[in-house]
Parts: C-alpha cells; sequence; structure tokens
C-alpha cells in the first residue's frame, strides 16, 4: 500500500506536557514519518501534564512502531499503550447469533421449543420442502472453506481463515439481509470437503465457497452443484466475473464499443479466470485469448491441464501461440486477475485505440493503474484507492438474496448474465471514473437480487432464459431500482 | 397431554353477528368442546357484523379442528381462516446471523474485512490460539445432531430436527448469551459424524452432541473428547444427569437422608440414565441398581452390551437379579429416564420411608406423578404442568458459559458436579414442591457458569478438583450469585 489507510490504524495513548505547542508537537511527529494522524482525544488534563489518545492510519506494521517511537522520543511525551484498532474490531469475533423469537414466558417457550417443536418437526419429515419456509434454510447460506487460498496470503489453513469468512457474513447481512455462517473446514480433501458440505447442507439455503485453491475449487463446485438441491457459488469465480463483466459492459459503453467487436485479452486462467471466460463466452467478443503462465492458451499446447481444456476449444480462434507479450497487440480488453506488474506500458501502448484495461491482481496489479491510464481511455482495479473498482461485495449478497427469495434450487450461468446487467445498469450515465457503483450504494443489491430472482422463477418454471434476455432482466431491474430509490 | 397448553395455539379469525351475546356464544363454543380460549381481539366492527380473532389452546391438532368447528356451526358465524401460532413463530426459522462491528464507511470495512483482516489472519497463522479471542470461536458453541433420536419421535433426519436444534441455539444465547449454531448432518455413520465434527471445529469454542441414538452417540463424544481441544458434551447424558443430580441433591435434604445411606434404582441405561449413573458412583450411594428392559444390570446377565459393562461392574453391590419389580422394594430413590407407565403403585408403596420419585420418561412419565404422590415424599417429571421440572435448561446454557469463559479445552465430571450443585443451592430453602429453580430464574446460568469457570480453570492450572471440593464450589458460587441479585 502506498498510502496509509485505516487497515493499520492504531491509537496510541500518550502523556504529554500540558504546554500550548504539545498538540503541534505531536502531529509534526507523526507527519515527519509519514503517518496520518486521524484524531486526537483528549483523555484526562492535569496542570502539567495532559492524557490524548491519538489515532493515526500508517502503512504497515512496522510503520506504526516508527510513529510510536517518534512520539515517544519527543521531549517529556511517553507512550502509555498502543492499541491496534484493526485487531480491537475483531475482539471476540465479527457475527453473533441472536433469536428472532420472543423467550420471555412459558407460552414462548412451550411454543419455540418443546413441546410445541415437536408439530414442526414431524410436519417437515412429511414434506421435507417445507424445511425451506419452517427453518434457517430460509434465509441462509454456507460460506465454506478449507483456508487454502486466503485473500492472496495463501494457505493459512482454516483457523487463519476465520476472520475473512465473519467478514464475508457480516457484509451478507449487512448489504441483503442474508444470514451467513462460516464453515472453516480443517481438511484439504476435495472428497472428504465434498461429503461435508453435502451433510452438512439441510441447514442451508445455499452455499458460496470461499478462498478455495484452484483447481480443487472447480471440482468441488462441480460436484456439489449435481449432489445438491440449493445453489453453489464459488465467490472466487463467479462473484468475480459477475462485477468484471458489469463493469466491461459499461467500460463498452463509454468506449464506445460492442462486445461482438472486441478482441479481448485475460492473464490468468485460475478460479477467477476461467469464470470471467466461461460468462464472456456467451456474449460473442470478437475473439478471445486467455494467457497464463505457460503463454497463450491453444488446443496443440503440450501438456495442457484438464481443466484448461474446454478454454482451449472455446477461445483463441486464429490459434495464436506466445506469451502475453504476444496477445496484447491490438486488443481493445484485457483482463488480468494474475500477479503483479505482469504488463509493461508498451503492451498497454500496443492495444487497439480506445483501450479497455481491468488489472485486478491484488494487492499489487498487473500494471500500475496511473502508467495505464497514459494509453487507455478506461483503467479499473480491485483497490479501493483507486476508481473504479471491482469489488465482489458488489455481487454475492445481492445474488444469494435473489436466489433465496425464488428458493431456488441451483443457480445458472444466465442468473450471473442477468447480475452483471443489473450491476451495471445502476450505473445511470457510466463514464471513464466511474464504470461500477460504489459499494455503498444501497440499490446494487436490490436490482441484482431482483434481477436474479426473476430468471431463477423462470428457470424453475422451466423456461430457459435466453441471454439476451437475462441482460434485459438485469437492465430492467437496476432502471426499477433507481426510480424506486428516488 | 391433559390440558391444553400453547403447544397447540390457534388463532381463528371469525366473522360473527354483532348481537350482545356473540362475544359470550363464541367462548361457550370453544369452551363445550374442551378449548381454552386466551384472547378475543376484536378487529373490525360493522353495523351488523364483527370481525374477530379468537385464540384457543388446545389438545391436540384433531382437537384444534374440532375447536374451530364448533365455531363455524354456530349460527351467522363463519370462520374465515385459522392460524396455527407454533407454526408462525417457525416461519423463517428462529435464530439470525447479525453482524457486532459496524460496516457503514469505507474505514469499517477496510478493518473488518479487506484489506486490515489480512492481518488479523496471518496473527492467528501465527499463533493458532489467538483464534480464541479473534474469532467467534471466543464464544461459540456446535449443537450438533443426526437426526436420530429428535426428542422423543425417534429417527426423523436432519431437516425435520432442525427446529428444535435452532429452539437450543436460541436458548443458549437467551439464558446464557452463548452463540450456538445449528449443525444438523445429513448422515448417520459414526465415522462420518466423527470426521465431520473434528473438520468443522476451528469455527466453535464447544460442541454439544444433541438427539443422537444410542449406544453411537457414546463412541462419538468419547471419541471427539480425545480428539479435540474443546469441550464436547452431549445434552441428552450430561444435560439431564447434571439437573438429576441437582434436584437429588434438594430432594434428599427435604427428606432429610443422606447420599451414602441411599439406595437407588435407574431405570433405563441410555444416553440419559448411564450419565446419571456415571455422575452419581462419585457421589457413593450406598447402592446403586441399574435396570434396562432386560432387567436388572448384573455381571453375569448373558449378553450384556459392551456399552453396561462398566455399569455393571460398578453397581449392585447386592448382586441382586430380576426386573423392576424386584428392584424397587426398600429403595430410597427411583430415577426413570425409560418409557411410559411401567411403575406401579404398588412399587412406590413398597420403596423405603420418605422415598423420592423422579419419573422423567417424556411425555408420558413411568407413573402419573398424581399416584407417585401418595407413597413417596418428593415426586419430580420432565413436565411443565406439574412441580419440580427436570429440564435441562437450567444446565446447558450456564454449563457453556461457564467453559468459554475458561477457555476450557475439556469437560470433566467434577465440572459437572459443580454445576449440578450450584443448580441445587440456588434454591435457598428446598420443600417437597420446590426442588429446582425455575427455568427463568436468571440466578442460575450465573451461578452454574461461575462454578463451572472455577474448576475449570484450576483444572487447566494442572490441578485436579476432588470431587467434595467440586461440590462446595457449586454452592458457593450458587450463594454468591443469589447474594449479588438481591
Amino acid at each position: 500500500m502506498t498510502v496509509p489507510g485505516p487497515g493499520y490504524a492504531i491509537t496510541a495513548r500518550v502523556e504529554a506536557p500540558a504546554s500550548a505547542t504539545a498538540a503541534g508537537d505531536l502531529a509534526v511527529a507523526v507527519g515527519r514519518v509519514g503517518g496520518v494522524m486521524t484524531a486526537f482525544d483528549v483523555v484526562e488534563s492535569r496542570t502539567d501534564s495532559i492524557i490524548v489518545d491519538i489515532s493515526c492510519n500508517a502503512l504497515s506494521e512496522e510503520h506504526t512502531v516508527q510513529i510510536t517511537d517518534a512520539l515517544d522520543a519527543l521531549d517529556g511525551v511517553r507512550v502509555r499503550n498502543v492499541s491496534d484498532r484493526t485487531f480491537l474490531v475483531h475482539l471476540g469475533g465479527k457475527i453473533e447469533v441472536n433469536p428472532k423469537v420472543g423467550l420471555r414466558t412459558r407460552e414462548d417457550l412451550s411454543r419455540a421449543y418443546t413441546p410445541g417443536v415437536a408439530r414442526v418437526c414431524q410436519a417437515i419429515a412429511k414434506r421435507p420442502d417445507d424445511a425451506r419456509s419452517l427453518t434457517i434454510k430460509r434465509n441462509t447460506v454456507a460460506v465454506v472453506t478449507d483456508g487454502s487460498a486466503v485473500l492472496g496470503l495463501g494457505n493459512l489453513g482454516a483457523a487463519a481463515s476465520m476472520p475473512v469468512m465473519e467478514g464475508k457474513a457480516a457484509l451478507f447481512k449487512r448489504f441483503a439481509g442474508v444470514d451467513a455462517w462460516p464453515v472453516c473446514l480443517d481438511t484439504q480433501d476435495t472428497e472428504e470437503i465434498i461429503s461435508i458440505v453435502r451433510a452438512l447442507a439441510p441447514v442451508y439455503g445455499g452455499i458460496n465457497l470461499e478462498d478455495i485453491a484452484a483447481p480443487r475449487c472447480f471440482e468441488i463446485e462441480e460436484r456439489l452443484r449435481d449432489m445438491l438441491d440449493i445453489p453453489v457459488f464459488h465467490d472466487d469465480q463467479h462473484g468475480t466475473a459477475v462485477v468484471v463483466l458489469g463493469a466491461l459492459r459499461n467500460a463498452l459503453r463509454v468506449v464506445g464499443k460492442e462486445m461482438n467487436d472486441c478482441r479481448i485479452v485475460v492473464c490468468g486462467v485460475g478460479a477467477a479466470g476461467s469464470a470471467i471466460i466461461r460468462l464472456l463466452l456467451p456474449l460473442a467478443p470478437k475473439d478471445l485469448l486467455a494467457v497464463d503462465v505457460e503463454g497463450i492458451i491453444h488446443p496443440d499446447r503440450p501438456g495442457l491441464h484438464e481443466s484448461l481444456r474446454w478454454v482451449a476449444e472455446q477461445t483463441n480462434a486464429e490459434h495464436r501461440t506466445g506469451d502475453l507479450r504476444d496477445a496484447m497487440p491490438g486488443a481493445d480488453v484485457f483482463i488480468g486477475v494474475s500477479a503483479p506488474n505482469l504488463l509493461s506500458e508498451a503492451d498497454v501502448a500496443g492495444m487497439a485505440e480506445r483501450a479497455v484495461v481491468f488489472a485486478l491482481a491484488n494487492p499489487d496489479p498487473e500494471i500500475d493503474p496511473a502508467i495505464a491510464q497514459r494509453h487507455a481511455s478506461v483503467v479499473a482495479t480491485g483497490r479501493s484507492d483507486y476508481p473504479n473498482q471491482i469489488n465482489n461485495v458488489l455481487a454475492f449478497p445481492g445474488i444469494f438474496r435473489g436466489l433465496l427469495d425464488a428458493h431456488a434450487r441451483g443457480i445458472s450461468d444466465v442468473m450471473l448474465l442477468a447480475a452483471a446487467a443489473a450491476i451495471a445498469d445502476v450505473v445511470a450515465e457510466p463514464n471513464p471514473l466511474f464504470i461500477v457503483p460504489s459499494v455503498f450504494d444501497s440499490t446494487v443489491a436490490t436490482a441484482v437480487a431482483s434481477a436474479v430472482r426473476k430468471v431463477a422463477e423462470s428457470d424453475r418454471d422451466g423456461d430457459r432464459v435466453p441471454v439476451g434476455e437475462a441482460l434485459a432482466v438485469g437492465e430492467e431491474t437496476a432502471r426499477a431500482t433507481e426510480a424506486a430509490d428516488e
């Protein structure tokens, strides 16, 4: 990170002399080592000294130490203790379970628990589908991980993945009223994960797979989709793909191009890359080149992994070979979900006129967006400190809201396309710095939910929704949600 | 059930003539078929008719139909619809998941989710034990079932067990502030259940097994206890045993007997019976006879199941044989966790003076308590419509509160004995109709938690707490909690 942010925010409790210059001295000391002071709260004031809480944003853990050392080095100043606000937020966990029913009286107990509950159990035993209305299955999603690909941090295991999954659960409720629960599994065996999720499914109305390493994640998702009668969604794949598709829809509007005229390069063919390709293909781009560490994917590439076979068959109409460098010239769109600094300024300069660059590697993109902007018309990243942040929060809450409301038994690519169109069309007038809505725009989840629900209900009624119609549903619900919001 | 109760509560919306006698006519109609009217709410009043919501308690599902038929049969009365309040309470499930942290601003997101959350994940990866403070593991219990022994209803399966497990989770929060989550497994294979719970454990600070059939439940519990570094508790065993022991402590006070002078008969040696025996033995009763469907258990009984071997070895000092009838004469205490109507009036009459009878089979006890009372000095049942209800709600919330607060890595019988003493000693002056506190007595969970925590902390520090001391801890914390409450 290049700018001090709230991810490294500390509050230092400091004793300082009660002089007229004390506040200024402290602020200068923080600023001199590159910290950003965000709050100055006097806790106690005595005749000769003050106790003050100084809140700062920093760049890194080491930087927080530099800041407190700088304060401590001031004449007459003593740092009493330092609390890390990110850790404070996590104390005791970030979610809780609450009763939705009163339990104050004996009558309450008799209805919500024994003996009354027995009749509800028997009703479900008789008609298992009633669990979708009479239990939390109605509104609850499992956030399932094996901790094998936690954020960009790698294989940290189940316990260390908890803060992410709890955060995800909190976002589900905050943005779409969905109850979500962390299922962090202390196993990385594909068969065991599948059989555990299958066994847990009665509690849930949907499964959100999260931070499971590729290619294991593909098999787990596919087999669970076949096995279960509730939707299974891998956020790292489909959540990302939906937001990318939505953003691309608006980016093409901004540059005035049609999908059918576009040559697209997708760099990185892991979980996210595969899903982006799969969702792009029905929209019929002119050509699509998939590039991984071994170069452009084509059917004759030696040692092609099985999971890439379908990519090779359905992309690269011109049978190009070579590496990323060879793929870029003349491309209209670059979508990177790979690794830092793979793209050079020359690569972007060699793209077609009015090029679109999505450099989504996290935390450091495939190319510095400031450099990409010199040649591309629209640039997006995964970061919150640049315009056009591609953030899954725009997709997953609304998607599951729609699936749950439709009592959906599965999820299809057309539902995802409808969701992408809904995200795009919440932005009434896209421009180069505004191709995706803000994560705090409350109309997004509503529009996405409504689009997904419509397609899911048609699906359930046996009507297969064609791609064009799904996009129209997304557009329509986005417009309707905006109108309702005004 | 012999008295209409809230487990079968309906609200009928009725259109009736706007006459002076209408209200009276409706009440009489309900009463004539044995219903109990609990509320009469006028929804709408017109010149010639009224719309009114009539709430009634009934005996059974068929009885609710009789009641509405009786209303509908009245002249000029029409029942528009009938809602079942027990089912209404269950619509959409009984628990929800809520964020405990603010998620309003970008700063909030940066701390609770990415990028800030990454540091917390790394801290846990480095020191796994930090999950006990930085995640929901701090305060969260899994309520695990395979749906094989749901209440007294039998093997209903995972989906149909949900209303019970959700209710349990709601009680955990209501009575002890514990976050609990239903884990209803669609498998009844012992090995699979064990491996699933092992894999799920990172999320939880404790495991509450529930409604799993015997003898499978014994092996599951024992193996999980060996495997996991969090407490594993089977409520049907230990929850029941703790409340029975607490109640018995007070019952013996009421009749003025010492445990060491008592001959005890335990009828039913399933999950609850075994646990009661295991917890009774350290208190050294004069003798203990265990009786199951095949009669009194003794070491020479042919075909003795392995799980009963230890019972045979540690009970029945006089090597008695025969059936329940042969076990009862002269017994001081009868504890039944078996089946309805196994005990005759003559059996109770043949017990020792000032006998104690706990007839806990649900919903119909081993003997009608009104009959038992003719000969026994203290009678308890599992029912809420008689005095002295043995209800697990008195035990499990406080026990897990104490275990979580102690960061306990396991659970021991002395912790359970301390809990039993705490429950008993919340009742300042027991009498024949009041040997256990009310389930709504808020001091119970606090006293139990405090007793369990003290013993758990001594345990953790390597001090094995002797039985006598554990009982004293329970007594002490009950007194302290009562005093604080006054």
